[in-house]
């Protein structure tokens, strides 16, 4: 693997879930493999499982890990080319991009859209700079538009979880107080495609992700019949990519209560965390033993190390 | 040690200032007892001395050290149960706390009170909170109410300098210009207490540590009289206890100066740091020769070092 | 090397270049070195390539690093001696640099100037009192008035990217819309006057260095005169020194352009970074292959590295 943007650069992904499961039997044996290089994390955006999991894989391969955050301990980045740089931007990418790759063999970068301009943020500049300026291979920590780390972890944990050969995955759209990216259910949408599962998508109406990430999903507008039957239920808010960066007012309705719950196959409950408890889902139902948030979480570690690891013996 | 929250589970303190004294004379002894193991060190508040002597500690004994700080790099915790989220907490501790506990063996967490409501601070809603729901040992790097590590260090520092059996060790509180927590004085207070020194608190009125702490401790509302023949005089500001979360304007003539020293029987003069120069303690005192304070902050490597060393010989 | 502060406790440079050179070619060679020693980075500022690349020094050198931001992770520190602290300032830095010492065998310190206070800031109040109070070999990552590092990383690579045995080696100021620190020309002045290169500054009238940084150097008004014949261009704004902290409106004709590059004898084009692109530099020069930013930042790497194994080798 040379960089990991998306499900294009996986290969077959079960291929790379059975890599992930085998780092989660033996954690430590490939630590020779990362010895004397480094692992550059690079954050534009808050973090705390993204962080700590891929931090953890990259130490479990034995490299070292040097943790940047530009919000907290450098600066603002420029992006635009041909600029001039004479307002509250210190640094332009293409420099920052290029000396992190000077220090680091494997750069994993996290840097959220902006939500104001579709076309921009669909270009995924910070991401695409990085990859053309660092020389590096790149790990997206969560982009403008994708989070395939997180998607590589449900995929796993579906598989750990499963009782049927091809279960029914129900991507829930979701009430929240904020308007959200697309990135989460973008790839996870990107990456069930890649299964043989039953894959369907609830949301309101004016929620329909871009046709290049839902592609052959069944596409309901009724939460309801979207559940029945279900053997797991994924639940995400994303504000509208129709009506760019927009959140829906007033669709409480839409969490994903007890009761919805009774409509499935004894499904399993999924979230890529942080979640608004009693306004994503209810307590009754994280709370049940149906609810598999933290090992999804916990499988966020296997799918980094199974990441950084092909690109080790890639590089 | 399965958790090291307040004296309750220190055992017998004077083994475990042994135990501090083994690690300062051989600080990579058991290096190999911390291989592939992490330590989470997770802030809510701001530090300097408890984050480098723990994280220093924790690679003293071969451990992956992991740090996260939910004020620069997170985002707030919702710590009510049975809330409906729509506020600014993105989060809530119970899913945090999970997950870190997934990817560390050992936390240690710092989670200062609100000084607003005393009964929820008393609670320890956050140092709980992580017990419960990570599943792992959780190091207090001080919590609302209390400062182990701390008081550890101080006990540490004071069998050090004892040139008699049973020292007389005073607690002073001194002026500051804001409203601090109890926890150093809490913490100190009960450690103390399981000693056989002769303990003595000196205070104004109003300022009353709880009985819970203060417990056996001589109070004196006359700082001159407490004065008289000590060995230690071991200074902090604290708010009131009684009036929650007050401070006490006008105090200025409880700074611990050179002529209030001299009542002493040439005592060590010790603070947790950081402290006040002229405001808590006189500069003539924290310059001289009878100042530890910084042997008692260099202390806080062998404090933590021996905490972690316990547990990870028990879990 | 006991500290390293500044150009005085380097001693022969090109022994230090060389030095840095070995490390480059083999950088693990010395991983022993530093084994069970603890470098402590400490930030006063923001830092990016200072950060990265002394961490993955010490790391190559086989120690553990600790890094600590007082901006986002603790408070602010009093500088000023025999002051009543009853103000914002929560901690003298007489403690702050005492304890630091206890944890670490070796301190980075960064810490800019107020750029208000001549006489102040070249007093480097900071700087020299981690070195009296903190009893530990200091390694000056930028303070009040040099940036050594960086200057021994600018000969390294001008050293390795010289054609003649004497190269004209420019320092010209250049436009910029903030007041910046005269850390990076004085010590760059201070570091290439210990060099037998031909080397000249270019700058606005009342843009002078201090004498003592500038030294030797010949000092010209006109940018296009010094460019001729030119082998080393290197940019960087600075404000006055004698006008203290002021910053020249209106000097945009002072960029490096393409068409002033022409003058030069095909001279590289340097610059510390973070460089503002169409005010410092134009796209074209630092986009052309002349331009060697980059690498120049690369060897920040290797002029650590050699600084911190000198100081290991000797402390």
């Amino acid at each position: 693997m040379k960089h990991f943007l998306s499900v294009k650069e996986a290969g077959d992904i079960m291929s790379l879930v059975g890599l992930a499961k085998a780092c989660k039997a033996k954690p430590y044996e490939n630590k020779k493999l990362g010895e004397n290089k480094t692992m550059g994390l690079i954050f534009m955006n808050p973090s705390l499982r993204t962080r700590l999991s891929t931090q953890k894989a990259a130490l479990n391969l034995g490299m070292n890990v040097m943790i940047m955050s530009f919000t907290g301990e450098g600066w603002a980045l420029e992006t635009e080319e041909g600029v001039i740089m004479n307002g509250d931007k210190a640094e332009h990418i293409i420099e920052a991009a290029a000396v992190v790759g000077e220090y680091c063999d494997i750069i994993g970068l996290r840097s959220f859209p902006s939500l104001k301009d579709q076309k921009a943020d669909y270009a995924e500049p910070v991401l695409n700079a990085f990859v053309k300026y660092s020389g590096k291979p790149l790990v997206n920590m969560e982009s403008a538009t994708r989070h395939p780390l997180q998607s590589l972890a449900d995929v796993l944990t579906i598989e750990e979880f499963k009782t049927t050969e091809k279960p029914k995955v129900v991507l829930t759209w979701a009430n929240h107080p904020r308007a959200l990216p697309q990135s989460v259910p973008n790839s996870f949408a990107e990456w069930i495609n890649q299964t043989d599962y039953e894959f369907v998508i609830a949301q309101p109406e004016g929620f329909e992700l871009s046709k290049e990430f839902s592609g052959k999903a069944k596409i309901l507008y009724n939460q309801d019949e979207a559940f029945e039957g279900a053997d797991f239920i994924y639940a995400k808010n994303w504000s509208s990519y129709k009506h760019y960066g927009e959140r829906y007012f007033g669709k409480e309705s839409w969490m994903v209560s007890a009761e919805k719950m009774k409509l499935t196959n004894n499904a399993k409950f999924m979230h890529c965390l942080p979640v608004r408890r009693n306004v994503i889902v209810e307590d009754a139902v994280i709370d049940s033993t149906n609810s598999i948030v933290i090992q999804e979480a916990g499988n966020r570690v296997w799918a980094a190390q199974a990441v950084i690891q092909s690109i080790l013996q890639t590089n």
